[in-house]
């Protein structure tokens, strides 16, 4: 699926005039970048790696006090389709070091927490069977509701709230697929069918030799979801850092089918 | 149903010699103690009601560095068979002031991070159906795992958890109660059927016009438990308190059916 | 001091049409209500008590989708001056039971947590010499800073982020001052110097044998607060109640002195 | 600083047989293994890299139902002392990929909560004259109580309840560190001043272009810390992991200087 993506944000920003930024579409399996264009204004920018050596994250020296950046990309998504029950789970001393990492908790996915609740509902499958029964328990059991977390939010508290956005259903698929024992990670995302547009949130599981993408919001596919960054959890795969405060000014996400 | 209990603590205790005791079984509705006794060696004792105007609380001031105390009762349980189905809630507005605080979120009962699970789960029951439901759903998705929490654990973690001791079952109907918009609190007690023998803990909810005890792990029932005292969660009912430290030396809790 | 409040309040209210109230300054000792008048169009009130027995809260029933509230009060503030140092704590063993509930843990103070904290930096210190210092504790380490905190937000919380509004530095007394063997409560109130006007939040502490005002904030004083309702912590003491979703249209808080 | 390890472990291991085990003196900078040897009983083994590509984790697969494990090595510890103020901190956007993960907070080092506090307390200072002041500041607010933790107490229980043992010591400098903009890890250890004798936790800092070890509790030094490995926080650096329950049965770690 080829996926058009239009980004502009504007902020203004603080004394320091610097700013970290994850948003430019990952080279990486699954996706082919056809081309893309950054501009920041007014800008001196280097490059970093990004987490787990998946993506890039920009380091931009602004001149003024304003963040004024446009961000097109075109995306081939080569990612094949789910088809989670084919994949087996991979024996955890087989694991490789890249994925052994994300079985751990994190600061937003409290996995230790959910053993016993993940072994209840869960223990009775494996593999991609067991991971489709987790994306879909989230997705029926955790309510889409807009503005209704914040930057603290664990998936211990959404666990118990049972309500959300993007970013607390992929940490909660995170927490209870590494209760599970199965390796998971956040990724932050562009996707067409979001609603109202934004930036999105995913995750990753390891199975068999490969991490595949679920997306529990029913908003993405293996399809069409354009990976930006990975991490532990949100705090990973911010699209926007700065030592100071950020203050919106403007911000618009276009993302569609095109091709 | 008569009960009788036989309580014997032996602690050592600091410097400041001084203990605060919740032990006794209360005069209250649905029970009448026959006769009690306790015995405290050298102790000068004094007693304040308990929270709530329920039960009785004991200072003891020590001339020793041990509490040595033994309590025996006799106590007949006149509670009324259960049958919340046939209680109705009582409306919000018409709460007396007695059980409007129990509708409030407390250290270990965080009611308002359930409220859209309550909805969701308990939605379309109302009254003793609702209660009834709640305690079920406890009893069925949280194991009784002896020594699974400690003193810290709040209701959110035995939620995450699903494993806790009678504390943490009480703990989970009061939390879920109160989201639901019922009045509900903590209490102490003594059970026969408590294995191992021990303090006992359930949970008490307002519906109609009165208090009606629910015990989700089914380890007693409205006819033979003996309430000592009551509380918002576990932090207003402890046996024992002390600004020092106390060791146990001998501990042994023994209720049977008696009479 | 004499206090003249005009409170105005709209609110658009869900389905239920019943709003639960805390607002009226409280018939208590230390503050005389010369006269008071609220206004609610279309609605059907009747008063409880409040948490405690301390003022009042009103359950009002509306014929419209709105609240529309006019409250206006001219206090008396007899309240004698604080001098917290010349007040010794009371031996708990003689505590009032008033008062007892009141050194317990709560859903927002968790003063279990800072024994060791309390015990290290006011140990040497006793009564109210003992709450000055926790006092000027918070007003030194706790930055005020508007709309830091939310309605989730903990002591615990605020201990680590050093900021917060009112209602936090409220908490972090009750916290601290609970954790020193100190009863400490959470109290609503209207005071003169509160900027941006709003309603306002301070705590009382236990000495000797009375509730004694403290302002961590500095905003208020014993000689210019108006009580409205007191609890445990915020979750006791909310201005409005509803369980439907309730969006504020306009809301203005004046309190000036008068008289 | 020449160091000799004798580690004994004897568990009693659940059905799957199965441990991973970081127990090895890491083969990194500032030490050299001279020689070392681990004897596992009935045990297939095979190696995987650590954390952050530092130090070795062991797979065992067990024929018997029980790990009885020995381990002893000695290790020349070559780190140069500490003179943590020479050092400058490095400038975030030139921050190596390697460092720049250290710097977000995770499970038990909240350091997204600390800083105001951080800035307050330590905003004066910069590079390693900040980190002596967070690692001092820790060492003086904190107490060292044995078992006064678990393995569920976090940074901001710590931080609260100014007490806990080396790993809490640990993550608190990691997370007032990371608060400070400072990149900080944890790291297990072995270290022969820890009394009593067992496995010991401290960070590293990154300042100027490499890791320099901090250890709060003052039982080790640069000179004498064999690390093992490292991570985010302990949650990454456990001794002894395995999906089933390990029991203790025996239990030694002797480190004394040597050479």
């Amino acid at each position: 699926m080829q996926v058009s993506i239009d980004l502009g944000l504007t902020y203004s920003i603080g004394p320091s005039r610097t700013v970290l930024l994850a948003i430019e579409a990952a080279r990486c399996g699954g996706q082919s970048v056809l081309h893309d264009n950054i501009a920041i204004e007014e800008a001196v920018v280097h490059r970093i790696e990004g987490e787990s050596g998946l993506g890039t994250r920009i380091w931009a020296r602004l001149a003024i006090d304003e963040l004024r950046l446009r961000y097109r990309a075109e995306v081939d998504v080569t990612r094949p389709a789910p088809h989670l029950e084919r994949h087996a789970a991979a024996p955890l001393p087989e694991l490789p070091a890249e994925a052994f990492g994300y079985l751990r908790p994190s600061r937003f996915c409290q996995s230790d927490q959910f053993g016993s609740f993940a072994n209840k509902r869960f223990g009775g499958l494996s593999g991609g069977a067991k991971v489709a029964a987790i994306r879909d328990w989230v997705a029926t059991e955790i309510a889409y509701v807009p503005a209704s977390s914040d930057a603290g939010t664990t998936a211990l508290d959404t666990f118990a709230r049972r309500e959300g956005v993007c970013r607390d259903f992929a940490h909660m698929v995170c927490a209870l697929a590494r209760a599970a024992g199965i390796p998971a990670r956040y990724a932050s995302a562009y996707a067409p069918g979001v609603e109202p547009p934004d930036f999105h949130a995913v995750a990753e599981v390891w199975l068999d030799d490969g991490w595949h993408l679920v997306d529990p919001t029913g908003m993405s596919t293996e399809a069409d979801a354009v990976l930006i960054g990975v991490g532990r959890d949100a705090c990973d795969a911010p699209f926007m850092e700065t030592v100071d405060d950020a203050q919106p000014i403007a911000q618009s996400v276009t993302v569609r089918y095109s091709g």
